[in-house]
This record gives C-alpha cells, structure tokens and sequence, in this order.
C-alpha cells in the first residue's frame, strides 16, 4: 500500500523539500496543500496518512499558523523532523536582468531572511506578498511579478532562469519541518530524542510558569524551545508550546509530564521523535531509568513495612 | 512647537486609530509610513517627534516584526500603551452585493481573525494578501480586488461602503499599541505601570530562563507577557521580549532588572509606562520600597558596626 | 499476649507519663531503661514490643541523642507521637524550705526551661546534672542533693514533697514523644498525618538541601521540623532530620519521597503516623491523590498513542 | 592596655586551649567563668573585650546554648573562628590503674564522642556528668570520681597523671570555636570569610525557608550550615543559625543579606570573619562585585533616560 504524505504546496517549496528528505517518504505518493490548515485537516479526516509542514525558523522564529493548528482541533502528532538548510533563488523569466526587476515576490517569510541582499542588489524594486515562495514563482512565470524568490529547485518546474543562488542575509539559517501523523504510538527512544508539547495555563495560576519550568529543570531536562501564543481568550492569556530533550518513554519525561498535568489547565501531548541533529542530551545524576525504578522500588517496600 | 508622530499607514489603519487616542497626539502632525521599520527609523533619525506601531494581539499574538525592530537596531523606549477592541468592517465598492465578492483582501493579521465569519458569509471568496488593511481598501477602491476587511473608519476615506460591520471570529479581541520615543527619563510612577525589557540569553546558559523567571518571583513581579523569537544566531538562540507590573523607579523591579543584567548577555531595558487597562498589581509583602530602604539602611549599620 | 513497652526509667520520668497516654500501652508492661540507646537496642533486639522516647521539646529543641541513635544504626519506625505539657515541679524532703535548698538537680534539659525561676526562687541554689529527673529526685530521697526539678507525679515514688508547681520559664512549652517499633507497615492515613524522614547528603552535593525543600514545595508539602546533625564525618558534612505533613500512602507524598531518593546520598524512612495535635493540612490544588492517578492514566494513554 | 578575654572554665578545657591558638590572646588576660552565659553576659557588660566560646563539634553537632545565647539577648558578633582537633586524654590519680576505675565523669559532649572506646577500655565503669572536662578532673583530684575524659594539658593543672591519650571514637573530629565581641566593624575581607546570621521565621511563613535558601543560591552563596533551633514560642517555631562563605562587605552577600531582612521577621548579623581553614570559595559568574556594580550603574542609566 502506498502512503500519501500532504505538504504545503505548490510543488516547488522548501516544504516539498523537506519531505523528500524523509526515509518513509520515498515511494510514497505526495499531494499538495494550498494551507497549513489545509494539509492538517486532509490529515485530521484521513484523506493522507501523513502532513509535513515548517514548525520554526532559525531567523523567523516559529510558524504561528502551525503552532495555533496544532495546539487546538483534533490532536495530532508530531514523528519525525527534518532541518533544512534556508537559501533562496532569485527566479526570473529568461532574460530579464537585474535593472529589469520592478516586483520581487515571496512568502512574508522569505523577504525578512533577504532583506539586506535586496536592499543592495535590486534596491527599487517593490516587495510583494504570496502566499507561498512557489507562488511567487508562479506569478513571475504567468508575468505578473518580474522576480520571485524562491528553492532554486522551483525554476524547472515554472520554466524560470536562477539569476541569484545562495541568498541569506544570515549564514547558517535552518528552517524546522515536522512530519505529522495521527495520533500513534510514538516512534522507539533513540536516546537522541525530542518531546513537544502544549501547555495551557488557567489565568487564575499566575506563576504557573515558573513551575512548569521547575518540573523540567529539577529533572534535568533542557528546553530547546518555549513559545508563547495567545489562546484566543483576551491579553494575557497563553498557551506555550515547548520542545525538550527526551521521550516520553524516559522516566524522567514521563514524571515531568504528570507534573505539567497536574499544574496546568490542559496539556497536549504533541509527541516525541529522534532529534534532526542527532544531539545526544547529558543525563544528570538521579534521572536515569534506572534511578526511577530503584526509588519506586523503594517506595514500595518502606510502604511494605521493610525500612 | 508641534510634535510629529508617525504611525503605520496608510491613512485609515487601526493604528491610526490608536494613535489618536494618545493625550499627546491631538494637535500633533500625523505621518503615515509604510511599514513599521519605516516608522521606526524615522524616528530613530529623529525626523519625528515619536512612533506608534502594534505589539500584540488578544488573537494572533505579537507583531514579531516590532518585536525584532525593537529588540535589536538603536535603542528606542515605550512611553504609553494604548488598547483597541479589534473589530474589522467589510468594505466595497457602492453597489457591491455579498454574491460578487469574489476576492476579500486584508492584511495578513486580519484574516485569522475573521476567518471563520469569512467562511460563512463569503465560503468562496478568495483572500488576497495587503500589506494594511488600509492598502486593501484601496486596492477594493481602485478595482483590483472586491471587498477589504478594514476599519469601519477607512470607508469613507477610500470611498466605500460598509457591507457588514463589527466582524470578528473571538468577541472581546483587543490589539495592544505603543508610542516609541527616543531613550529618554520613563514617565513616572502612578503605581499602575508596566515595564517592557528584551533578555537575551548566551549559548552556553540553558538553564538562564529559569533564572530570569525566579528573580522575578522572588519579588512577586508578575510577567505579563513573554515571547520568545529567534536571535538569528541559529536554531536554539533566544531573546525574551517580557512585559511585566511595575515601574523601573519600584525598588523590586530595580533589583530584578540588576539580576538580569547580571544573568543574561545582554538586557535592552525598552521603558516603563502606564498600563492603558489601569490595573493596580497587588505588591508581595517584603516587596514595597519601604522594605528595601529599610533593608538597605540595615545593612549599612551592620557594615559599620552598628548590629 | 501483653505487650511490653521500653521508656527512658527511672520510673517517674516525663517519659513514663507520655507513654501512658498512648492507647496502645495501657495493660502493657513497661520497662524503664537507664538510656535511650539501652531503651532502643532492646527494641532493636525484640526484647520489648515498643519504645518510648523524647523527640523534640519547644524550648530547648531536639535531643540530640534520640535523633542520632534513629539516624544511625538498625531501623526503627516512628508509629505514633503524644504532646505532653511541660510543667516541673520542685521535689524536696519533707520538711526542707527554700532557705534550705543550697542545691537543686535535674536532667541537664530542665535547667533552661526554668533558669528564670530557679534564678528568682533559689537564687544561692547551685544546679546539678542528673541522668535523668527521676535520678535527681532519687538523690533528693537519698540525701545527695536538696531539691530536684521533675514531674510532680514522681513526688509519690520518691517519698517527696512539692514545694512548688507549675514552674516552667515559657509557658505553653510542650514536650514531643515518640513510640518506635521495628519497620512494619505504617498506621492507615488518617489525613492528619506526619511522616518522618533523615536525609543524608552527599559532600559533594553542595545544592541538595535547596534540591530537597523543592521536592516538598512543588508538591505543596509543609515541613514542620527540619533539623541538621553532623554524620561525624568531618565539619560540613550533615544529615537532615525531616518532619512534614501527610502520609506515605499518599501521591503526593510518595513522589517527594523519590525524588529525595534519588537526591541524596541515602534516605531513611522513620514512619508515617497521626499527627497528636490532629490539625489537618491544607492540600493544594494539583496535589490530591486524584490528580496524580488522572495523570499518571493520562500519561499512559499518550504512551500508548492515544494522545 | 591589657585586653581581657573570658572563655568557659575552669583552667585546662578545650576552650582555654583554642583561645590560645587566637594571635590576640597572646599577652591578654584570660578569665575563666563558670558557664557560656557568664562569660557571654560579661562581655555584654563589658567586664571583658572578648569572649571564646565553643560552637560546634564535627562529632556532637552545634552546642545549643552557644546558638540559643547568641541569637537572643544584647548582640554580640564573631571576629574570627578557631577549629580545634578532639582528642581526649583519661586522667586519674597517679597510681589508679584501669581495674581501679568505677566512675568517668565528662563534660555531657565528651561522652558521646568517647562512647566505644570506654565500652573497650572501661566497661563496667559508669559515667558522671560534670559541667566541664576540667570540672571532671577536678572532681577526680578530690577523690569524688575515679577518671576523666579531658584535655592531656589539664593534667598538670590538677595534679592526675594520664592514663590514656588521642582517646576519641571518630579520628579528624573538630570542634570549632568563635571568638566574640561587642558588635563592631567587621575584620576587613580575606577572600576566605565566613558568614554568620540568625534569621527569625514567622509563623505565618511556611515557604519561609525555601525563598532564604533561595536568597543565598540565585548568588552563588555556599551555605556551610544550617541549624534550626526553637525560638520557645511553641512546637513549630523556629530560628535557624546559617554559616555561608562570603563577607558581609561582598554585594553578594550584602544583597542575600538584605533579601533575608525582607523575607523574616526578623534577622540577626553575627559576623564576618575568615575562615580558619582558610578555603578560598568559587565564585559564580554574575556575582562578583564588578557585576553587581556594573549592573548598578546599568540601572542608573535607564532609570536617567540613557537606555
């Protein structure tokens, strides 16, 4: 049976990119999504059997749209990610040189990220909103914009020229994608893993917080991202979506996470999958498996009667 | 001598709405720029007087492009804050009916917002991206797309009608906006102030959140927001944007902030103003200024011997 | 069968009159033991059923002997607690006035619960140390000493006279006693419990003490006594004597217990039993036992892939 | 002019021993007195310049009167701090063998930390309390006991010979003294200091102790210890005596200080003086004297308009 994967279309993004890189993904069919929302309700009503979409940028910051999907509706789960190098393209039609560019287009996301190369080398041109780099592209072939930046790998596909490669205006830049499923059984520890999940605190819990932080620093467990998102319900009330070192199969995770149970409003377990950078976390002292289960044990045999 | 102020045009924004809500801005000169690190330069070339921008959103969260503006470039401070219910019109041509809408054009941040009305009321429009939702009405204005979400108080300026009025998908929205000026002494305590600073955190300190958090705690100094947003130093490289009660003259928010200067790489302290909602925070007892004078006089005596 | 109960003799002691107010002891045989390690190692060596002994009194503090003998070698348990009132009286030979008292002993903790007193009844009086009160009284009906601070219930045994009551320089000064028994399950939760631990620290763990309280506060859990004693390995190097609310049994105390497990260099555990003076905690919200189970079945659901 | 010292007598204790080792005592006149209240009350009075007293033993822990004296009363402060290796000798008239000896008095401190090598050496003999190991020897001079446990150099004094020396359970066991006078100027900063306070809880404060050990650990302050003590007003209520590295004069020290006054109802300075094992502690980054100055001249400048 083959399996269909969703992606933030059109054919030509970074998403699709992305999900190329995915092992399971080879052979697998591959349908494009005009949305964000879009891909995840096509997941949600099992029109796919997977979705991969940008959780965060290295210069951007996180995708709101993502993070406000996920955070509500029907769960989902997050099982694998992949970091993908940023550099764009400046596509073009064949023939048109750099004093011929009026109109660049882009993602609002590509433009901050180029910014500066385009204040040098097209300077007057105006910058113009699409809804994704690929329909920029588009809009460039179809003569409606002269310049869309872009994948180089979309040129062919729009029948564009590349008159630039290599555009960043920050060297290094990544951007994070996320392969969701429905909810599953999480992907097997690694020892190199991730946990993501959500957490909603009640408005009457002020310095909820700071103790959710404690749960994860009294265990040792590092936090590789914690953002904050409104809930919908007035300022000053919050969600935070926070990414850490671990599976929710480590004692410690597993601990920490009844913690944030018992502390917050609601909690979404959005799962937990192998690191893209394959960085392996230092366990601190009393938080190995091991220490869990000799104190549980423990435990139990003073509650026995054997001190 | 009159002041100038600039705000993100065009005419007609809700920012501009806000703007005239400033004690200040009556009688000063009002100028429109483009886009808010347009405004915000000005300003710093001292070419206005002072700048009012968006910060955040009861529904789609902070600006992240004021957030990184401000964060970073030559430092500018927040004198005033100013709260404004969100409530979007749809605007048209004179004559224009529901069923010949195909395109509704807004500025990005407006859609998420009305975008459960837009799919009841237009399910087939398509929506088209401005830069303002002023731009939009004039877009609708010039015959480009059909129908603009916008301020009620942008139709007459752009000679439309109002289709439908007073939409938005979460009742009670509000959007939080602030008047920059040049570093500058805070304007003083009325005991209902809010202080804004960025912490940026160094690579090699992951437990500095937490830090920050509890020397905050300690004092009983409530935050009120916190936003994280990439430093471009790649991924896992934070600033924290954090509002929270109290004014910089308040010994306990004094104390805090040395305690952050003294854990972070870097603090930009971005001002102390009044709380546009005049919510008076209820102050920790141990936390008044009466008690850190009377610790301070303490400790001098017992340094000069006086025990 | 008729239990047998051990006390720290002679007959007449503070001791004895705690050990008759526990339900248990009455009909019991009740031995008195000279010292309270000889009191302890008989219970250690299943000569007696129970033991009986000081823990703590408001004025002058743990003893020290108690705590060490219970830190250190064979466990005991803690199964029960009485609040007995502090109140000496002055034991004399029939006939002896206050003019004629040129000496008055006592255990060396009475004297600086009635210094005031002694200092304002026999200010000439010089004070002896006696192994216990019952001792100093002995040796007043010996002829060795002219007056003993003890019980005024060990006037009878003694062929004594009280010459004064009631003497005590605080009032409201209160006396802890404990019954010991070798490790068995603990009495059942009563909701107005105390459980006892001693936690030794590692030298090279120079946070752990902030580590420990952390356990307790993040689970709402209020220490009623916290009391240091050097492990004899050197100044620096201490062992924590803990008392703090709640009942093995419950969550919210078992989590804290492992988490001081894990912690420390070593744990033991000295019981759990109802409080003497019956108040009931206050459990914060989070911390019931329901909460723990809801999260701990939400826990493994995500596991299972049921998020 | 002359200084006089007091120090708890008689001639020939531990005590008289460590004042020796202070370089100001040498050419001082020393006066014993009876008890630590006396020689404490004299230099309240003035009758002497300094007072040694012992504090603490590695062995039997802190010595309650020591502790309960200085945290109450007319205060008085520690200068300088001396750690006295224990070792006790075994006095008896010249001519008594180990049969002869029946009876072994000792200061009550003595006896724990000799306990087994009397079980060995001396089974059958019994113990007697004295009100010091000088006191014990004098009582065996005038034929009332058979043999003390005391310092080898009380032996000519008393005219016994010793029978037994380097006598002592544990090997490295360390009492440490402190020397006292009325409150000063603390001695100028070592680098090598120690800290000494007495911070008074409320009742009304049950986080109370956590928030302190906060104080001290947010600074990088290295607590070396921490004794709790009844304050007399009832089970539950307690002071808590706290060494720490540092010198009152260190930011770090005098900010935690101040922190302290604010947290309790009340805290007492006992002194800053060098550390007689002369341990030069870590200090962590952010809390050197150049942050907090550095942090201090921040906060000016914002709170003067220079962000």
């Amino acid at each position: 049976m083959t399996e269909t994967y969703a992606f933030l279309g059109p054919r030509g993004t970074f998403t699709e990119a992305a999900l190329r890189r995915l092992p399971g993904a080879e052979g697998a069919e591959q349908v494009p999504y005009d949305t964000v929302p879009a891909a995840l309700d096509a997941l949600r009503r099992a029109e796919v059997d997977a979705a991969v979409v940008a959780l965060e940028n290295s210069v951007e910051g996180s995708v709101p749209t993502t993070l406000d999907e996920l955070a509500t509706g029907e769960p989902l789960q997050i099982v694998a990610e992949v970091h993908l190098p940023v550099s764009f393209a400046l596509l073009v039609r064949p023939g048109t040189t750099f004093a011929d560019i009026k109109t660049v287009a882009s993602h609002p996301h590509a433009q901050p990220q180029c910014r500066r190369w385009l204040a040098e080398h097209v300077p007057d041109a105006e910058w113009r909103a699409a809804t994704s780099n690929a329909e920029a592209a588009q809009r460039v072939a179809d003569g409606h914009y002269d310049a869309a930046l872009a994948g180089s790998f979309a040129a062919a596909r729009y029948g564009l020229s590349v008159l630039a490669e290599d555009i960043h205006d920050v060297s290094d830049a990544v951007t994070r994608f996320i392969e969701l499923r429905r909810p599953c059984v999480p992907p097997p520890r690694t020892g190199m893993d991730r946990t993501t999940v959500v957490a909603f605190i009640g408005e009457d819990h002020p310095g909820a917080l700071l103790e959710i932080l404690n749960e994860f620093a009294i265990r040792g467990i590092n936090l590789t991202l914690i953002q904050s998102r409104p809930t919908g319900a007035g300022l000053g009330s919050y969600l935070f979506w926070m990414d850490f070192d671990g599976h929710v199969e480590d004692a410690r995770v597993g601990e920490a996470l009844m913690g944030l149970r018992r502390i917050c409003a609601d909690v979404r377990f959005l799962g937990s999958y192998p690191r893209a950078d394959q960085v392996r976390p230092e366990i601190r002292r009393g938080t190995h498996d091991a220490d869990f289960t000799e104190a549980a044990a423990w435990l139990r045999s003073i509650r026995n009667g054997h001190a």
